[in-house]
């Protein structure tokens, strides 16, 4: 298996709901460093995974979806807790989403596996994995 | 697959048996710098995959239990090696067993599946994964 | 110069008047990993700059005094961008109250130099550094 | 699962074939910190994944193979793009070789998989890992 | 004293004439991962040293200037051996004449210190460091 | 000013006298990831602070002066709490000799500065910094 790994990051500011949060029930905020990596068995006839620049512009536009925003007020997150591990999820299908809709080039439909990690601190992470077309 | 990981270390003294550990053969010792990935195919109501405040109380737990000690002397670990790889296993059956009596709350029972590296420096790490109900 | 440095990190919410911050002005958020670093000419007599644990114990203070806080709603704050600079500036202003407080331990009145860096990301960070005694 | 990782790295000179690079068409030149992991599912009777010593050496005699070249002028890469994947994948190949060969002693036979990561930047990265027995 | 630091990096072929580079003389590459910091004594109205994204885009600037090129066929490298010392000097250069034109926008000519240090593997890096106005 | 930096490390067992160490007190151990910066104010007619690679020769050599040891027996040590400051201050001490000696090149002579940091997790360090000269 080969992959590609981008990064970038994204900040802003939310609360929890449960008892289990502590004190992040409070509004706060994190920084979210974003490592995605793409994988497929074989590379393309240009001896790639993935065009690289546009995988960082699609993580890019992505992320841009609620990069300096209070996670709280936006409606598609609404009635959830915005954890780093539902936060990885969200990036994982989004990108996805940007895969079909060809923004990663038509030879990004070759990528099988993604993984998505974010590091919210030098001590913490969380991550979301899955084979893209399990997804649907 | 979603994942968390926790980040602690440890700095212990120990020496090797075995002509493969050339001049390690003799006493030194280590920082050891910890990261555990814990890992299942679902979040819970909170939205987590755990606790992360419990799962870094329990990983430090885990560590303090051999943490300033000089690992030959130490009995649960006579007659062995304490290489990197092998304290990766000691730290994930630990963990395991700290999930198991409740210690990092009642959703980690959830966890499927841990990863454990120790960086023992800049260019150096080993670690140990397996799935959690396997271990019994 | 002898040195230590700790790291701790803390995780706020905020927002920033002026245009010059563009989106920054919305309320979002931020991880801040701090390094602090503490120097003096010579060590003491037990052969260190301050005592570490102590040290370590100081910042998490320092930093607990605003973390999973919303800076907007800090008296403390009020009518300031709590930039990243600024805050690198606010620990270094605590830390020196902490040791002349004694909260580092006897030893520490012997720190003449320190340092405070904020990373905001992979790609960012701020800095405060200057001579203990030149703050009074 | 047990692992080690060990790192080195690598100065090169390439350019590639094909629009998709843009300015990576021209000649240029990267760093890639390559960290190489292997794995197996039980420990050896030193209580090692492998001898660490000679999986650095074997690592480094492999870079050497194309550490300061213009990877453009070597024939084992003519008609092909060195792209970061098909650079981590050469480097699989070649450390099995050296496995087979005995390079990284009789024990390292047990090696059932690697992973070779190319990291060229703090933001971009490939990786190809694969089944050692797979590869004949 | 206050400073901010921003991270980029540029990919490069290039060769060193002298015996000291040894296999270096040959052509060969490198990623400079580039940290620039800008220092000042106070911060501006806004509560800044400088605004970072004019920072982050004018160091972009400057690293465009010989991103994806071979240093050997560049008119304004002829005759020096471009190491990574001398191109932390360029960019120190490059970056005071950025400020000294206005792209770091009008508070920048408050920065009276810079250092730039470019990392060119995990175990190298070198940097140039002086005072802006000592350039002149 | 000019530097290149270098990194290395060294895994060493030892105890600490003195109550403010608490449980280190114990025979316990560390690794030490050290970056040695090197400092002149004009290059050398090859357009270098100093020789890079005999740079790392001489700072592997100073490492293996007590790598894989227990420092506590080392007569060098005796009487000395051999704290992460101190060694930091042992290593430049060492290099500024190894310098004199002519081991890293006789352009070495022109470095007027030295800083080394030893990182003994990923959460402290020490340093000690000094000009070459002051040192006799």
């Amino acid at each position: 298996m080969y992959s590609v790994t981008v990064r970038d990051h994204v900040m802003v500011a939310h609360s929890f709901r449960g008892q289990v949060f502590g004190p992040a029930q409070r509004l706060h905020g994190a920084t979210y460093v974003v490592d995605v990596e793409l994988a497929r068995p074989d590379l393309d006839a240009d001896g790639i995974v993935v065009d690289i620049g546009r995988a960082s512009e699609a993580l890019h536009a992505v992320l841009a979806g609620f990069n300096y925003c209070n996670l709280d007020e936006l409606p598609a997150f609404a009635g959830r807790n915005t954890t780093t591990e539902f936060l990885a999820r969200v990036v994982f299908d989004r990108l996805v989403e940007a895969i079909a809709r060809g923004d990663l080039g038509p030879g990004a439909t070759g990528v099988e596996w993604i993984r998505v990690t974010l590091h919210e601190s030098h001590v913490a992470a969380a991550a979301f994995e899955g084979r893209v077309g399990a997804k649907t």
